[in-house]
Order: C-alpha cells, then structure tokens, then sequence
C-alpha cells in the first residue's frame, strides 16, 4: 500500500510542479492561493472518528445516493474486502488523496468538504451471516396507501451516500468507489440531489419552501440522543444511526396552481420566510393551539407540521435531505421532488409514528407522491486508520 | 405587467420581513450578509446588451441545456409571443426578481450568475417563414464516421442554455422558462452539466484533463472576430453567433487502462498541469515542431491538439462544456461525457475544418464518441427592454 504523499508526487509528476502550475500549494488539510481566500474547494470533512461523516456534516451542495445489489455467490469475507476497500478509499478521496487504485487522482485535489457514508441494507446480515446481529427495525417501511413505489428506487444491500460542495468532486469520487468492486455488486439505482443555502441557513426545497428548520442541532445532547445509537441491545452499532431514504415526487404543476395562503395553510409556515403561521421568524417556535378570533386554529391541524411534529421526545429524527430535478416524461414539463433522508437511532420508535401520522393525513399529501424507499442501518465510524466500516458487525 | 420590485414585496410579504428572517438585505443587483462577505449567490449577469450572456460570460458551475420542438400548427406569431415571454422573464430572473408568472418567487433571490441564452434550429426560419435568413451553414453537421448519433440528443427547433453557480437556481429557471409555454413547443431533451474551477483557472474534464486552455479570451479583438456574427450577408445577425452542441461520451473504463504516458501522447499535454508536452506551464504554446533527439515529434502529429489545433487564422472558436455524470446502464459503471459546446460566428468556416480533422483522425477517438449533435444560431443580445431575442430576425 503506497503512502498517499508518496502516490499523489509520483502520479501528479511532482507537487511543487502540478501546485505551481494550478497556482495552488497543498498542506495536509488545506490549499490557499497564494494571497487571496482560502479556496473553498479545498476544505475537508474527517473520515476517521467515532460516527461517521455525512450526518451531522453541515449539508454539502450536492449529493449521490447509490444503492447496490450483492452479486449471487459472495459471502462474509468478500463483503469484507469490500468495506476495507471503501473504507480506505474513502479515508484517502475525503482528504483530498487519491483513492489506491485512483485512475484521475488530479480529480482529488479539491474535495470540497467530501464525506463518504456507508450503510447496510437488510439482507446483508443474511448474506454476512450476523442475521442475529440485525436491528429489528431493518426492513423495508410497511406499504402505505400514499405510496407509489417504482422498484427501480427502492431497497438495496449497501448504500453510499457521497456529499460534497463540488459537482465533479462528487463524480470522481463515485466512480473511484464504484469501478473497483464490480465483481462484488452491482448498482440497484443512483439518485443524484443538490442543496443551495447561505451558510448557516436553510435550504430551500423546489417547492420554493424553506425545508430543515425543525431540526436537532449537531453537537447537542438531543441530537447525540436521537440519531446516534447507544448500542444498548446492538454493542456493535453504538455510535451508528440509520437512514431512510424515501424518493418523494413533488407536483409542481398542481403546487403552481395553489395561492400563496394555501400553500401556507398546507405546511403551516410562511412561504417566503419560513416562519410558522404562528410567529414571524423562522425560528419561532409553532404554537399549535393558537386560534384566531373565530376559534379557529391558527396552524391548521391537518398541516404539515401540525401531523409531522413530534408528540413526545421520541418521535424525533435528523433530516437532512436533498431536491432533484430529472428529465421529465415525455409531455410533462418537469420531474422534481425530494430525496427526502432521514437519520435516527431507531427507525421504528422514532421514524415510523411520523410517517404514519403523514400517511394517514397531511394536507402536504395532495402534492406529494413517494416512489421510492429504502432503509440502510449506517455502522458507527472508525477511529483506528487500519480498521473499516462495519467492523464491529462483521468481527464480532 | 406587475412592476417587479412590487410584486416582489407582495409576493415575498415585504422586503423587510423577508430579508430579515434570512438574515438578507437586496439592493437592485446583490445582496449581502450583514458584516459578512458579500454572497456569491446574490451576483448576477447582465441580460440585456448588444450580445447575449452565456457566451462571453465566465462559466458557471451548472448548466441545464434543453431542445424544444415547435408544436404543429405554431406560426410565426406565437414565435414571437414566446420569444416575448422568455426574453422578458430572462431579464427577470437573471436580475434575481420572480419570471412575470413565477410560480415560486422565493426561488428567484439567488440568481448565482444566472444567464439564459435563447438559440433557434434549422426549422424554426422554415416555420416563421424566414427561411431566406436562415445562415447556410445552419443545418445539421454531416455525418462522420467516428458518430453513434442518438436521435433523444440530437436536433431542436429552440434551445434554452441556463447556467448559474447554483443548481437550485439553474433547476428553477428551467422550470419557469418551460411552464409557461408548453401549448407552442415540447421539450425535446434536457442535458445537465457541471464544471468546478478556481476563479480564473480551467476546469478538468471526467478524465482528468485540464480542459479548455486555448481559447479565444473574451474581450479581445480575436474573441469578437472569431465569436461575434459580423451581420455580413445576414444583418439580422449581427452581435449574435452560433452553438455546435455534442453529446461526447467518455470511455472511462478504457481511459482507465491507460497510463500517464499513453494519456498525455493522447492529447498532447501533461495531465497533472495541462502543460503542452513542450513546455512547463498551461499557458505555455505548444510547439508542434520540437523533435526528439531521435527526430520524432515531442507532440504527436495524432495527439488531440496536433489535429485540433488552428491551421489559419480562421478555424476557431470558443469552447465553453461541461462534464456530464448520468446513471450508468444497467452492469456499467459510469455514464460520463462532455457536453462539448463551441461557439462560431460561421459553423461552417470555422468549426467544421477542425470537425473534420479530428473525425478523420485523433487518437482521443479512441475513447471518446459523439452520442449527440445539435446546432443553433444564437441571436444577437438586445439593449431596449421592451424588445426581445430574435426580433432582429422576425420582424426584418
Ligand atoms: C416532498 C415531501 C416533503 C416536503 C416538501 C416537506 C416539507 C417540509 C417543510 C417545508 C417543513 C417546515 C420546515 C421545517 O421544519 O423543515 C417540514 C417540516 C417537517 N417535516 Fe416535512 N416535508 C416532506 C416530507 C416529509 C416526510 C416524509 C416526513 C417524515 C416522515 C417529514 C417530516 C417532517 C418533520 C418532522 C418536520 C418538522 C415538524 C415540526 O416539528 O415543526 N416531512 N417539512
Ligand atoms: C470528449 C471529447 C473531448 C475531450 C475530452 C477533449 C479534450 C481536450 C483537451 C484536454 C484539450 C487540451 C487543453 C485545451 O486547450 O483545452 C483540448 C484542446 C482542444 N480541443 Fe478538445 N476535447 C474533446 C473534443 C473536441 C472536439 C469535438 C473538438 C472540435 C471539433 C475539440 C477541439 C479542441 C481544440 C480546438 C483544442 C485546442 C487545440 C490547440 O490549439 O491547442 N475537442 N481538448
């Protein structure tokens, strides 16, 4: 195994010649052209510590989402070469390192805040052989009548979730995870989303919506308590969380058609600051059982967040999702929506009361159509530089 | 006609509010974060001037190029009614105010260096009953040998080119420009790119390569000569210019085959630096006689650049593509290319001679073949606000 330092002189023809030519000097963590900002583009994510990246990561402008199907015949060790082989790639490509085998290492000089996330579908505990080591709550989300799901985005046995602020970054960095594991997986479905917001702010979705206030703030002891599990039940996943990916169609179309006050009515906030209908800043707080002078709820019962709130402390999850914009059908003029991504110790406790409280009525619903799903338990991160993501899962 | 500042503030509920709760202020063309940088999100491109942005405009990262076809039955004055519409929601929506119907005005405060460039095919001068204006040379490029033409990539009628820094802003003016006119036109095909480079520097292509050093610099009499339509012959024309658009895809599989060496004698420059195998720096001219001490030519008479490059003064123009990235087929692994798009004041004396060399020969072929072809003349830009793009041509 080549020294990375060692491997990017040797591919790049020498630092000092490929910096000065870019006009960029490298240091382990970060470039700067000379006398101006720091470039963005050279800012890095960890990948070694005790979670892993990609979850309580400030959102990257854009995302990946790849899916992968185990090939007939493989088995526990071969799943293991594959997670070393991610894991190291990883560690290299998110600190702006060719991946081993990198065949554009030139593509990895700005990795713009790249993270690698790695998890497990379901049936990878059978294939691995840990069924008895699965969560429980690891199968596909029940059916729900609000559902249309195309299979062609739904399940899988592996998930990568690669994030970074550069398109290209996130390209390179796909295609260097994905070419050197063929013969283990093949790829069920790529979703590809993007995310635009000042730092610090929320993004809006393609609704036009200010999406992500409600959120449980990284760093907290609410959010070390929601999404990171405590490996009570599942030593081996303490510090892991899990990810449920549902691909949410948006009717743009029909949305255009709706005035300002219902499309406010619909979610419960203000279109144009976010502000719940209850307050006048983004982050006030919806107060549920304000009524106007009628006796009518300020914040309709039947709004988005009305139903999606949480009703104790346990129903509560990370979302940290992404809009898509695809080709439309032929004759339709736009196919959008969200990768809607939500991340919990727990799916079934925390996720699923949402969800169905959602299914069961959301006025949000007459605009929404769910047309894929998939759940991926997400191990915790790794700390030792020769260890790999799900170690405590496949050697315990 | 609303005024745009008005229906702003009614449609975003008061400047104040809103810029107060995302932490914003605007002024006429940016924005800023109170005792912060000013946001890039907030810079924005000129729409009207004697040439239409998007050509000289620096390029942004995203790009949404989308083909229409005219519906049967359109004539040449509701040519002009859609001209109308996008000329004046471009000028909106560039400047960061909501398109004069814009379903989703919230969307429109990050014009990102939005620019929008409107460009007609072949059969647009038949329909509008202009043919005599229509340039000889705008026709589809012949057939060459090195083709695998996909009729989904290929043709058009009219063409939408939207580029901004933002994908955000990029997916919601594809989305207000198209809504508002499916009774004339139908979308053909939607192609997406991106490219990430530090500000002043060439981007890399999806094979590694610095790509786009020699080209005409904008603002330079070359520039003007080679881009800008003189109105020789074609009045109407004149200030405009012309888009070669091709769908390349890159065999990245082969490519990754390849060594350094075989790499740079494919192309003729260094790819750590995208210096010419002449010389030391990007910017360095290559010298297509240097020899060897064994006599043979240091660039390749076969290399990419020995073939492309000009043999006059007259087979020139500016290149300006993107990368693309698509979900692979099923058992591939990438599906990746450029968006390869030139810009000529004549297609036929100055991009078909290099067309044509290179389709003959250029040991780039090997790994690279043209999926999609498209030629549009772009009309010159307009200074009169009440005008819109074309009328040069449709009511000469
Ligand atoms: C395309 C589909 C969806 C759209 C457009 C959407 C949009 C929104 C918006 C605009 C908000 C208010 C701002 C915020 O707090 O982020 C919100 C809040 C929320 N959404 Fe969604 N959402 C969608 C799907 C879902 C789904 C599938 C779930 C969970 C199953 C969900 C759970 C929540 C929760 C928990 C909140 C915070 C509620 C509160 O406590 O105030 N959303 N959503
Ligand atoms: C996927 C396909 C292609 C790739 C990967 C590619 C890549 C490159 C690269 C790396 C360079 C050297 C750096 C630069 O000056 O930009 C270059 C130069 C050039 N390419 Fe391409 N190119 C492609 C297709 C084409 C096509 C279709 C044309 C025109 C028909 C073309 C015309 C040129 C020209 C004119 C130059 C500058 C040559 C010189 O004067 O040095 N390229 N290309």
């Amino acid at each position: 195994m080549a020294e990375p330092g060692l491997t990017r002189r040797r591919l790049l023809g020498g630092g000092a010649v490929a910096a000065g030519a870019a006009g960029l000097t490298w240091g382990t963590e970060h470039f700067a052209r000379s006398g101006r900002e720091p470039d963005p583009a050279a800012a890095t994510e960890p990948f070694h510590g005790r979670h892993q990246s990609g979850v309580a990561t400030a959102p990257q402008r854009h995302v990946t989402y790849l899916g992968f199907d185990l090939k007939p015949g493989v088995a526990r060790a071969d799943i293991i070469g594959l997670l070393q082989i991610w894991s190291g790639d990883a560690a290299r490509l998110t600190q702006g390192e060719p991946g081993l085998a990198d065949s554009e290492p030139e593509l990895t000089v700005r990795p713009a805040r790249l993270t690698v996330t790695i998890g497990f579908g379901p049936r990878l505990f059978t294939v691995a052989g840990v069924e008895a080591a699965r969560p429980g709550w690891l199968r596909p989300l029940p059916a729900f009548t609000i559902d249309r799901l195309d299979p062609a985005y739904c399940d899988g046995d592996l998930l990568l979730q690669i994030c970074a602020d550069e398109a290209t970054t996130v390209a390179h960095a796909v295609r260097a995870l994905s070419r050197t594991v063929t013969s283990l997986v093949s790829v069920r479905w790529v979703q590809r989303g993007f995310r635009d917001a000042a730092p610090g702010q929320s993004m809006r979705n393609l609704f036009g919506q200010v999406d992500g206030t409600v959120n449980p703030a990284a760093g907290t002891t609410d959010f070390d308590r929601l999404i990171w599990h405590d490996g009570g039940g599942l030593p081996w996943l303490a510090g892991g969380t899990s990810l449920v990916l549902r691909r949410i169609a948006m009717n743009l179309d029909a949305w255009d058609d709706l005035d300002t006050g219902g499309r406010e009515l619909s979610v419960g906030r203000r279109v144009a600051t976010g502000a719940p209908l209850t307050g006048a800043r983004e982050s006030d707080d919806p107060d549920f059982t304000a009524v106007d002078q009628f006796g009518i709820p300020v914040i309709p019962p039947s709004s988005h967040i009305a139903r999606a709130h949480h009703t104790g402390d346990t129903d509560r999850f990370l979302r940290r999702g992404y809009n898509y914009d695809e080709s439309p059908a032929p004759g339709a003029v736009s196919n959008s929506g969200l990768l809607f991504a939500a991340y919990q110790a727990d799916i079934e406790s925390q996720y699923l009361p949402v969800q169905r409280r959602l299914a069961e009525f959301d006025a949000l619903n007459t605009w929404t159509t769910p047309v894929g799903s998939a759940v991926f338990v997400l191990p915790p991160g790794i700390t030792d530089p020769g260890g790999y993501i799900g170690q405590s899962l496949l050697e315990s």
